[in-house]
């Protein structure tokens, strides 16, 4: 199973998501800041992930904090808890840990437990958050793989699978897991996923090692791959999904959805209702990241554009509802009207 | 003035645009044979330069045939013009400069010409095709500048420029220039254009040096660019036109031109008459170069996909008819029905 984050006695532990496919190694992040550092520079990506990293990050920084008083120890945690705010701004799953792990804080807080208990307690939460997203993506895969057919290819962008999420299963990639386990047979093909090619490189090599069958494609493959038929459905992942069902994921996600419109191919999201933000009436309202232009303009240091040139680099697009057939989640699988479907899966989440 | 490709005295001279932008090298190749290799390989690429370049490479070849007898002469002749036949499937115009070549060496024969004078009529053939390249584009460009309003941002895909064509002006770039020349202030997206990123690399390096405003995004960007109303109309060249308007370009065109459909963006494509290819009824019938998987998975030595993974690489792909607003041509500007008005153009040309 391939372990994206996991909490250990020395730190934080990551693979390092910018060496892969071409190195496999582990870091071992051992204060909240440095764990912030790793959301922000991408060595952990992918919405799900984000959120068990901060809250693990969050119970490692409290956990060193020498305050004995339960007053000077929530100071240091509201700061540790506003780094990871600041790390990155469009997967709500980051806001959603963080709220989770104040939440605790408080109820600790008033249950009257003393410092070091408390420290505890964010640790085990920060491992429930840790297990309850691997439990969550095996309920969404066993979800999503019902809407699989025996012999589809799948298409994919960016990475919402292992190592976009805990580990084990992944989102997008849960969907065609668990089709696999359902017993059908099921191919991917990959876009690359410009700028970081979190298809190429992470997909295609988690995939691999799941000896699932993968094509990388360019993104700009994507449309004739599917007029040629060779594409049954688009499972892709979310990073934050408006009360009305529009979408917010990886740059290019969106050109994906207009393709399968125009293709009449099924369009699926797969995330955790832990994804959805029903505080948003649409997508308009999610924050889209626009990051270093480098990026674009490099591969490792190598330039691949003229030096001074202008370039844009949003991170993520946002896909209107009316283009998703279904939005698989770990509650069940949601269609149109998304403001009442999404509504009811998250009030029997809090139910239960 | 950017030279593409160049007859000179010590044989043919070309920029190598597999170095642009970190490096501007020029080549000289002695042989019929280099040219090939350069055409296939990619130091020159754009289906005009490609026929400008298999012309030059053909006279090339003869010029150092040692058949001092017609018949001699004209099976090396038959021997040049068949590897450059074998060079690259889809852009029409390489076939298009062959055959001129052939016909003038016909016509050359016909007439009582001997080995020496045939030799110095097909080098000027190559030179006439070169000029009139630059010439046609110059043309092509005031016709398209016309369909380009005031304050403009145009969105093109691939490199369709002077380093496309024999240089100068370009097709899709002769447009904007047509514009710029014309008064108006226009402004360019360059989508990178993976695998081989003629976008990043050779559209941003030659509107630089042209001072024309231009921004780099990557592939999967462009949907998301329309959406917030940044781009006014899209311009793209062609690898060959069919009959009925069908038009095969750079793999990803098609995706540009569906996304330009839902944004109701005019999509045009620039392209001499010499690419429209009327034995063609429609574009299913053009065949589509599949290359080399390494184009994906690296980038120079850089790995980015993992070892062994399976890719698809077409070089090309095909937009219908239906969604071009306006072919424009060195002869006037196509609209729908093309099957009608293709013909026209192409009637008047050989008229004159």
């Amino acid at each position: 199973m391939i372990k994206t984050v996991e909490w250990t006695d020395e730190g934080v532990r990551m693979i390092d998501q910018r060496l892969l496919p071409t190195e496999e190694k582990y870091l071992i992040l051992r204060s909240c800041e440095e764990v912030a550092d790793a959301i922000r520079q991408m060595v952990v990506r992918g919405a799900p992930a984000i959120g068990v990293s901060a809250a693990m990050g969050i119970a490692l920084g409290t956990m060193q904090s020498v305050g004995t008083a339960v007053p000077d120890l929530e100071e240091d945690f509201d700061y540790f808890c506003d780094i990871m705010s600041g790390t990155r701004p469009t997967a709500v799953n980051l806001f959603w840990a963080i709220e989770r792990m104040r939440e605790r804080f408080r109820r600790e807080k008033a249950a009257g437990a003393d410092s070091e208990q408390i420290k505890e307690r964010l640790i085990e939460e920060a491992q429930s958050i840790f297990r309850e997203d691997i439990e969550s993506n095996r309920a969404l895969g066993r979800f999503g793989g019902e809407l699989i057919h025996d012999g589809s290819t799948v298409l994919t962008h960016c990475n919402a699978g292992a190592l976009a999420t805990a580990g084990d299963y992944g989102t997008a990639l849960g969907v065609v897991r668990g089709a696999r386990d359902a017993g059908k047979r099921v191919a991917v093909i990959a876009d690359e996923t410009r700028p970081f090619l979190q298809g190429a490189r992470l997909t295609a090599w988690e995939l691999q090692k799941d000896e699932i069958p993968v094509t990388v494609i360019t993104d700009n493959m994507a449309g004739h791959i599917m007029k040629q038929g060779k594409v049954d459905c688009v499972v892709v992942g979310a990073d934050r999904i408006a009360a009305n069902g529009d979408t917010a994921n990886k740059i290019g996600t969106y050109m994906v959805a207009v393709l399968a419109r125009q293709h009449s191919i099924p369009f699926y999201v797969a995330a955790p209702v832990s994804t959805v933000d029903l505080s948003l009436t649409s997508g308009e309202q999610i924050p889209i990241e626009e990051r270093d232009s480098r990026e674009v303009t490099h591969i490792r240091d190598q330039r691949l554009a003229p030096e001074g040139v202008a370039v844009q680099n949003p991170a993520f697009d946002v896909t209107p509802a009316e283009l998703i057939a279904a939005i698989i989640t770990d509650r069940g699988v949601a269609r149109a009207p998304y403001m009442r479907t999404l509504r009811e899966l998250f009030t029997q989440a809090e139910q239960e």
